[in-house]
């Protein structure tokens, strides 16, 4: 079996000069009263390990993309329980001294193990493994799946929006559909599904991503006409620009454009109407102008089947928006995090899951790799339950197996290469490597099973 | 008519313990390339208006529930350009010098008035009005957006949910399903449409909304046996506590928690398989062991048709995760942000509105009052163009109108009545005497239409 990619030496996120409040209370309540009766009985010390996973794909799709991995490491480091949050954890009796006392001291100290992110999962896949105690892992639930469930979310559109573009650039445009914080992590996901970047200006300072944006139609009709707004736009950012053509007549607009920019304009914008029809009437018109270079922009509530259906339009860029931010049908993955394993009565380390009718779970902590074919291809999500040793047995003998799950938090301490910048690009990097392994069906639009079955091994007894 | 309820006086949100990043940046980057043209020119200082409407509901629904307007109000505090956002901008080259200058000294010294947060609203309701400059009025379209867009999908679908469950209390539980900061407005925004408590605790903190939640099955897992973890769960918290019974075999569990708790047991939670018959089973079993006052929550993917399905069911409240925070369906609000009056070349307030094929608008400065009938049910949305004059002679003809804008936002000082745990109280109490007055029909689940019609009256010329 191949090893997961070398951790690259990593340097510290760029944040410092951002506020960064504690995200101790993004936090359901149950786990701090999960946490008091642990504490009252001494099972908080036992050993446990959690693993987030999907049961399902949304309906109809083919894979999902991991994201958000790198926000949640970042968020850890602010999972601190100052004075503000325990008076109010006091004043409302959520827990008693004891907790709090606990809950003052708290520090991760356990191991995260996950999916890199960008990573391609399918069903029982588990893209994260938290190892603690029961009391510092149970604290993680619901910062670890809302960041993960979001993010992951969105990048999983993203990418079917990016494979639906091949090579023209999909640009993020959609925080106006999204809560404020949220538009930003969704610019970020987008980022890693390969989306080339954002109108969002807290995304380009946080992460890095290329902004991008250049009016409205309210900037043209501040002015009493059009020729106005555009000779001011041109004034202010150069012919390079991109003018929005369609706040009155999109012909009259074109040659406007042209005339206020010369035949060297950057781009014209076109965000409304039958996008297909009015690209090749304008492609027409830019060039008998002369303008053979200035390219067109298409914006409107695209998704990816509208994009796929503009790929023999002359469109040179996507400006994506609702649809990207909330999932394009799927605003949520349906991630969960599930205790598989903890040390019971005798010591050992013993695998549980719930066995009622419904939502019954396989206990055991799971090793992933993906099994590639003859052609590099991917033909199946491999799990295996087993003791360390039986597993590592199994592995050794096999030589089609990409392992999937690389450490991230070892005793406490986040690697820095999965976080800020860097793990972003990263990110990036290893969702187009991910994707293009997938088998080649996988990025068909059209509603299908999970590109690759996930089969799970029980080794040994 | 009728003048909109009287301003009551109000306190500053108790959030100065919280660290208030600023929310400058959390903005598309076309307003401020838009802002450094039209400071180019001088239109810059053109008053404007801006209004915020939605051009149509999501399919089926038949009215939307305003929310976010506090949180907007509390936002629009933190708006400042500072340091760290200066130099980022000046650094990236996202505007010039004197764009900078603009923004260092950047206030919003307009008005702002409104539909009260939890008012309902329909197609083309002026949600939102925004009048200032131009330069301080268009730098506050997304953070605006983005805001209400969010709160308001999630009331709308909220609204559907408590309206479904009659007088059974509905429990937020979503916060896995959302973006981390996300999840909190959304806590937020399903208590302002009726929702009695939430499991975020962040949620309780910023906003005073009652915390609830026990324990998870990993609290059952953790423990040898589903007896032990019951036991150590009543001691901690007390024979009133909610047992979570689906972890083994539901039967046994039941059997296991009153034993734990005594007949004094407050909950058992049900979280998978068919509820309405668990339900039924779990009531017998429960008033048969002598426990006929405990209650029953269900908790599991639970909508609004669920909850409806559930109607007949020997439930008590009902816990709501996953569609509750992503709008059930619809995790978007369209409302957009639209120029629709500014100061012409004489220096007069002019109609504006985009006029090209699709997206058209309705130019002009909108009034708008819901009109009743004889039995105090709204019958039409009504929304009057023309001067302040004439719209005034308008309305004081009409008795059967009520009206639905307030002021904010006065020469840039927020009314703090609006905001804060106080804000979310009267927003709550606004949905529910605004969910009243709707037409009878107005509830159905079904598809249909909005409840009301929008009718656009243009008085004088």
């Amino acid at each position: 079996m191949s090893t997961p990619e070398a951790t690259a030496p990593g340097s510290a996120p760029a944040l410092s000069r951002i506020p960064r409040p504690s995200t101790a209370l993004l936090t359901d309540k149950y786990e701090l009263t999960m946490l008091e009766a642990a504490l009252g009985n001494g099972t908080a010390n036992r050993r446990c390990v959690f693993e987030v996973f999907t049961r399902r794909l949304p309906a109809g799709r083919r894979y999902g993309v991991l994201a958000g991995t790198g926000r949640l490491l970042e968020s850890l480091e602010d999972f601190r329980f100052g004075p503000a949050e325990l008076d109010w954890l006091a004043a409302e009796g959520v827990v008693d001294d004891t907790t709090l006392d606990f809950l003052a001291g708290y520090r991760f100290t356990g191991s995260i193990t996950g999916y890199a992110e960008g990573e391609a999962f399918f069903p029982q896949s588990p893209v994260l493994v938290v190892e603690g105690t029961f009391a510092e892992a149970v604290l993680l639930e619901t910062l670890a799946l809302s960041i993960l469930n979001h993010d992951s979310a969105v990048a999983s559109a993203a990418s079917r929006m990016t494979s639906a573009a091949v090579n023209r650039p999909c640009l993020e445009m959609g925080s106006r559909r999204a809560h404020e914080q949220a538009a930003v992590a969704a610019a970020r996901a987008a980022a890693v599904a390969g989306f080339a970047g954002t109108s969002n200006l807290e995304a380009g300072r946080r992460y890095g991503i290329p902004t991008i944006g250049t009016a409205a139609h309210a900037f043209t009709l501040l002015h009493d006409d059009e020729e106005a707004a555009f000779a001011a736009q041109v004034a202010a950012a150069g012919p390079g620009t991109t003018l929005l053509v369609d706040t009155y007549d999109v012909r009259a607009g074109v040659e406007r454009a042209v005339a206020a920019a010369g035949t060297g304009l950057g781009a014209v914008r076109l965000d409304s109407g039958d996008l297909g029809v009015l690209a090749q009437e304008v492609r027409a018109q830019l060039d008998d102008l002369g303008a053979r270079g200035t390219r067109i922009v298409v914006t409107s509530d695209l998704d990816e089947y509208a994009i796929a259906a503009l790929a023999a339009a002359p469109v040179d860029s996507y400006g994506v928006g609702t649809s990207v931010v909330t999932g394009s049908g799927a605003p949520t993955c349906g991630m969960v995090y599930k205790l598989v394993a903890r040390e019971g009565r005798s010591g050992e380390m013993e695998p549980v899951a719930k066995t009622s009718r419904a939502k019954a779970g396989t206990g055991g902590r799971k090793a992933a790799a993906r099994r590639l074919g003859p052609d590099g291809r991917a033909v199946e999500e491999v799990l295996v339950t087993g003791t360390d040793a039986e597993v590592c047995a199994w592995v050794s003998q096999e030589d089609s197996l990409r392992a999937l799950q690389a450490p991230l938090v070892v005793d406490g301490v986040v690697d820095p290469a999965w976080t800020g910048k860097e793990g972003l690009l990263r990110a990036t990097e290893r969702h187009r490597a991910s994707r293009d392994e997938l088998p080649r069906g996988a990025r068909r639009l059209s509603a299908d099973e999970a590109a690759v079955p996930t089969v799970t091994l029980h080794l040994g007894g």
